[in-house]
């Protein structure tokens, strides 16, 4: 019987509610039915050598596995697809293509995306950033496309459900404050066919009941 | 007896020279000791659909592994890895850990400097690019910091060289052109240790002659 924990933040600004990654894996661990536990750590340490020693970019999550200490949410949600085949389906091309797009999540879709996030909701007003939304707007919609092709005749990127699902969704939600999944209906209903898992909307539901505890405790 | 096929541009601006990321999956096939076969696409057809049958996102590489076509750099690195323990080693922990920093490599430390990249040699002079460069530069540097703490008692990110190592370097050197690196003795001694490489330095020589056929082609 392997012992997971997921470190996430006992509270977080309100803009990114739903948005912070250790839900990937907790989704993950509830699609493949494994039991874990949540340490939450204040975000005013997150750059303390304590915290770094967990996690040596000050970022959250942070997951323990049988003791063995690991970090960034792609690796997380790697190493739990090798144990669950309900994250990574075994024949090889379908193995193959699952790694294909977790990666093309997060490095060639992610980065387009979080710049837009942070335009919009970090930067909002700037001078760059009004002078340059424009053209990380076409890159993204570049990318939208591409997963409008992809998703046209299919359900998730590799036929079923996979990993790359967990990582894309949570990758697309971060523009939920824009219309531009919206304007590809194929990528928009995918969105709305993964957050529709039970697995998401209860590991959503149990970060976001954190963060309420976390203020009723500081009332 | 596998076989592989590389897709890289047949040219490319001189910016670019030795930053293609076909060059990670050149490097990973020669330190697992794997024959390929390369085939260079004009990158005036990038966008088309022919292309993108084979490469969705219209970028390289492409790779194709016994008739499985398949894309992203960090994708082919990792089942690469999986076949070969050149790139990944086979203890549980340090296998885990080797997975860690290629994600790493790509979701927290290349998006930074990828912007960085092309703040300077793509958008330089144009008023959002200068408003944005300092912040950009103290993330790279941020960053940085955290790889010269892995470094300090290592001479690779996990103990030994492996995939990981070819994914962060060739990060790295997407900043060539600043001296941020070297302001950082333990990260600047680590490229140059997995640039002296003779896989790196075949790969790279194997390209870069690629790219002077084609110009002699066209004399």
């Amino acid at each position: 019987m392997n012992h997971y924990t997921v470190t996430g933040f006992s509270s977080i600004p309100t803009f990114a509610y739903g948005l912070v990654r250790d839900l990937r894996v907790r989704w993950a661990l509830k699609e493949a039915g494994l039991p874990y536990d949540v340490e939450l750590v204040d975000p005013a340490i997150r750059k303390s050598d304590a915290f770094r020693q967990k996690q040596p970019f000050g970022m959250v999550p942070a997951f323990a596995a049988d003791g063995l200490e690991l970090f960034e949410s792609g690796a997380i949600l790697h190493l739990l697809a090798e144990k669950s085949e309900a994250l990574m389906p075994a024949a090889e091309s379908h193995r193959a293509w699952t790694m294909v797009w977790m990666y093309a999540a997060l490095n060639t879709v992610e980065p387009p995306i979080d710049l837009l996030l942070s335009i919009d909701l970090q930067h909002s007003g700037e001078e760059w950033a009004m002078l340059r939304r424009p053209a990380v707007v076409e890159t993204v919609l570049d990318r939208l496309a591409v997963l409008a092709r992809q998703l046209d005749d299919r359900d998730f990127l590799v036929d079923r459900f996979t990993a790359a699902d967990i990582l894309m969704a949570t990758v697309l939600r971060l523009i939920r404050h824009t219309e531009l999944v919206a304007s590809q209906p194929a990528v928009d209903a995918y969105l709305k066919r993964c957050e529709a898992r039970p697995a998401f909307e209860k590991a959503l539901a149990e970060q976001l009941e954190e963060y309420a505890n976390t203020i009723r405790a500081a009332a």
